[in-house]
């Protein structure tokens, strides 16, 4: 099989190294706007060459879209426009909803697959790409039932020789249970930052102490703008909903401490404790 | 030395466990009210026996107290009642400010050194211990001027010894510092647990998705209430402060993803990345 990648960062990089790594593609066609990141990604053997996206097409069994959510759905398009039968297209991005809705009456739909692969760092870029990123993750795949079946074969194929455990939703379903999953936690991460980095500029010291706690909590905060802007906004009123009600969470926690209510306070912690369960 | 460690779970445990491997106390005295903590903690090595607080102290040349901070500054007290010019206390707890002041005035205020090494995990009790725990981990001492030299030297002799980086600090601008870079990380991850098993209630499968970026941020609300409801309520101005400019920032972004601010949600991941130079 010969793969074309558009987006050669953390995601199409790592899914780059794990086809290699498996041997589902023979050759990786790369697609990368900034020749620095090209010259990178291909210094780090992420591609075997880098082609122009349209031109690229034709030469593909597999297109893979791993760039920033908000260009996917134009490219997902643009695709499936000189896509024939035997190709199949398919993207890895962390929004659903915007994007089947585009393809959806496309002439062509069958030959698409919306793909979610649960791994992600706060890393981004070619070097930010893993050997075995998404082994053991739940990849989540939409809308399967506007897709042909031999091109969702081929999907499936490739995540169960990642070893990623296969769920199928709707998009809409998708893009709320990512909100309170994924895209909540990269908002407290960054508002904590901001909030300790408004508080440094009077107290100098104040990350003397940054210990593993903070570090963990914090570690989001590192994520890019360019990755995160986009899904932010491509799945508003999700993530509005759930960080209305994170805030909301957040204001009775300091109601109960500023009542010296511990017995709330102890009753809330326990209840918050039961997270264990779905934390490995 | 005799060490005599009140309360065996996750920090006392540890430290029993570093003394012993570091060959710092050839005997060490272990205080649980509880018999079945005790147990455990005895099965689990991490005391060669239990005593009453009250009796083991004439016994010890180093008292060291790990319990819940609100009942820290009593157990000083009598501890410091009982001591001689040859005994040292030393408390590891998260909060210093109300301690120190309720010692500030004893007799024997020279023998108390009040320590926080800045370690932690989300688990409590004897078995939530763990070997190395505090190696290369800051160590913040506050008031060193109102202890004895020999009460600090033996302290700071420990904490080398483990490795762990001293830093001094009055107890006021310690109980700021840690509000920042731990307190509040911990109020955040117990929010977004509520926030989401709020959801969950409705939302069954929600959690199927939770990957590694939700870990993390949400790790620390397994922490145990019996600890942490004494440190938010006995940092509670500190902790208050910081808990109204996090609301802030993330009212600020609520506005901004509200609006498809995409610049201005740029500039503030932007600003956020730089955390990234605290954090290694």
């Amino acid at each position: 099989m010969i793969a074309m990648i558009a987006g050669l960062g953390l995601i199409g990089g790592s899914f780059a190294l794990a086809l290699r790594d498996r041997a589902l593609a023979e050759e990786i066609l790369g697609v990368e706007k900034s020749p620095e990141i090209a010259e990178e990604a291909m210094r780090l053997g992420l591609a075997d060459r880098i082609v122009e996206f349209e031109e690229g097409i034709a030469e593909a069994d597999l297109v893979v879209l791993a760039t920033p959510v908000d260009t996917i759905p134009i490219m997902a398009v643009k695709a499936l426009n000189r896509a024939t039968d035997r190709q199949v297209v398919m993207d890895m991005g962390s929004i659903k909803g915007e994007l089947c809705e585009v393809v959806s009456m496309h002439a062509r739909r069958g030959r698409f697959v919306a793909a979610h692969p649960m791994w992600g760092t706060e890393y981004s870029g070619p070097k930010a790409a893993q050997r075995g990123a998404f082994s053991g993750r739940i990849t989540v795949l939409c809308d399967t039932e506007r897709s042909d079946a031999d091109a969702v074969a081929l999907v499936e194929r490739i995540f169960r020789t990642l070893e990623c455990p296969l769920v199928y939703m709707d998009p809409e379903e998708h893009d709320l249970h990512a909100a309170y999953v994924s895209h909540i936690s990269h908002v407290t991460s960054f508002a904590l930052a901001l909030t300790v980095l408004e508080k440094e500029r009077e107290e100098r010291h104040i990350f003397d102490l940054a210990g593993g706690g903070f570090e963990s909590t914090v570690r989001l905060a590192k994520s890019a703008a360019g990755t995160w802007v986009p899904i932010l906004l491509r799945n508003k009123y999700n993530v509005l909903d759930v960080l209305r009600e994170h805030i909301h969470q957040l204001q009775i926690m300091r109601r109960m401490i500023e009542r010296d209510d511990a017995e709330g306070l102890t009753e809330a912690m326990q209840r918050a404790n039961s997270i264990q369960r779905i934390l490995r």
